[in-house]
């Protein structure tokens, strides 16, 4: 399947296809990301370092950088929140090296938060790979995590810039955002009348809070001005709620060979999801069906699936979360044209937002 | 019983016993602790009320302010860490009003430490209530506990201080250590050749590396002198060693009416506590004795734990835990002594040592 993004407004994965018409296209982007990996790698490695024995392997094997055998890891996520950071202190005209304790220290937040995640929901899996507390038990990813989080302060108050308390500041209450926003995922689970804007509001803790602070965390260390990162800060929060969005497309629709996730993945789980959502919520007769579907007890069949996929599209929800996450990508980018932004950074973050939103589904 | 903590060096609960000589007494200590808490709850509750709704309830119960069923709670702790703070701005001569987010900090510290540690340690209990975890499940309690970490580095950062900072990144190292010595606490449940030294620099993680914070952190956000922020961290860091030891003794000889837990609870629970461990590793015959008895299946019967306690006696536990206890509180007060602090400031950190590690057994 090779449909792009949304039906009216086509986010395509070349940047040259509307907004600036800077030329970035998705291969460009690939690269970015490698380099801005690189590039704060080893100040990641010498953080995770200071860590105890145990937590220290554990985040390394987490990380992608060892095996369980010990023997050299194949590698990690694609550090798209490092390359935020880094993109938004370029963003004011600060050098990228300047930004490397907040892309350090909000990769620590992230990985905080995923330890913690997979233990809450259970998951044995992370990238084909045992997490964490499948492998080592409960107690050691509770405190991996937290060695995590209370480290990505630490490495940005030693950063020496006159703007890390703000950074710090900012990070720690981003935090509460990602811990409301699973505090809330997990209380759906046992409920069943969540409306969209409750649903549309946990992805926004959970998911856009941490992109909003990496796409401004580079800038507010810098010391730029309000314009900036108020307006890189949005930019990664719409990002942020379009890449959930998507997912959440690709948890019914998405081709299990490219998602890595059994195919409908979501509806197999009953999860309420922001397309599963609105159309439950607004979706009329298909709807109702679909929430007593949702209700049901047992594990689904393959017919059961394929109806409930078509519920969703029936009762809107496929429309609706493909126009949302089209509105929420040309706020984001809107977003940026106000912010008065170095020309080739901008370019750089729209060309990293559209790549991020516009997985193939 | 009414027997005083050591052998040799009495250390009494009236600071006219010895040492400054200047009288404040264990009726002042407990006055003096519940003025702090009274100072420091107003902040410390408009904290937690930032919190998301499930987690502000989960901690307002943690902290004793609400029961199970919404009424009014009867009080949590003694708070002692948001005391010793108040008490090192004051030793610099700093408004203990200004003390108060670093009082609440540490106070948010410790209970994040407290709600993730009941859950690791499977502890259903406690202050005779049940625990957040065995109410509301593992994620609430790791959740929750996240939630005041964070809030911590927020507090701290709010205040305004120049130096916090600074106070921010020295909790944050803090809170590493804590997570040290509780990965190690938990590694020796697995371990039979645990030995002294591995023991006491697991209690310096989890019991001293907090109090040594709390006691200096004060003065810190007030901008004192190194050789006072030295001076107090010290003495924390002793005082909570002697702590510790104390509170292993209590383990083995302590008077449940008083320690509100089973008689010869850590034996009970084959825990290698201080005084256990080096008896099992420096005790000869007895000491070998009591090795075979920990490395038993099953659960003990009241003649094998007695006969477990008289050989942790005779291997020299008892001895040298108690002359262990003398030497830190010996250390605590001469690190006070150079550390040229507010007069009647140090008596009352002296007075509060004391308190702290002579509690009866």
């Amino acid at each position: 399947m090779t449909a792009t993004l949304g039906t009216s407004t086509s986010i395509g994965t070349s940047a040259s296809a509307g907004g600036t018409g800077l030329g970035t296209d998705a291969c460009d982007v690939r690269e970015l990301l490698e380099r801005c990996r690189d590039a704060v790698t080893p100040a990641l490695r010498a953080a995770v370092d200071r860590l105890d024995d145990a937590s220290r392997a554990q985040a390394a094997y987490h990380l992608g950088w060892t095996e369980l055998d010990g023997s050299p890891g194949r590698g990690g996520g694609k550090a798209v929140r490092p390359a935020l950071a880094r993109l938004s202190a370029a963003a004011v005209g600060a050098p990228a090296s300047e930004a490397v304790p907040a892309a350090v220290a909000v990769e620590l937040v992230h990985n905080f938060s995923l330890l913690h995640d997979d233990l809450m929901d259970g998951d044995t899996e992370r990238r084909h790979r045992p997490t964490v507390w499948s492998r080592w038990g409960a107690s050691s990813a509770i405190l991996c995590g937290d060695a995590l989080l209370a480290l990505a302060s630490e490495v940005l108050l030693e950063s020496g810039s006159a703007h890390a308390p703000a950074a710090t500041r900012m990070l720690a209450a981003t935090t509460r955002e990602l811990i409301r926003g699973q505090v809330e995922d997990l209380a759906f689970e046992t409920r069943d009348d969540v409306g969209v804007a409750e649903c549309l509001s946990m992805a926004a803790g959970k998911t856009g809070s941490l992109l909003a602070a990496a796409a401004s965390i580079g800038a507010v260390l810098a010391g730029g001005p309000e314009a900036a990162r108020s307006g890189l800060s949005t930019y990664g929060m719409e990002v942020g709620m379009a890449f959930q969005l998507v997912d959440d497309l690709l948890g019914i629709w998405g081709d299990p060979g490219i998602t890595g996730k059994p195919v409908r993945a979501d509806l197999r789980s009953r999860k309420k999801t922001l397309p599963i959502t609105y159309a439950v919520t607004r979706g009329g007769a298909a709807g109702r069906e679909l929430a007593a579907w949702l209700a049901a007890d047992g594990e689904p069949d393959e017919d059961g699936l394929l109806r409930a996929a078509a519920l969703v599209e029936a009762g809107g929800g496929r429309d609706w979360a493909r126009a949302e996450a089209d509105r929420r990508m040309d706020r984001a980018e809107r977003a940026l044209d106000g912010a008065g932004l170095d020309p080739r950074t901008h370019a750089e973050l729209v060309a990293l937002g559209r790549y991020l939103a516009d997985r193939q589904y």
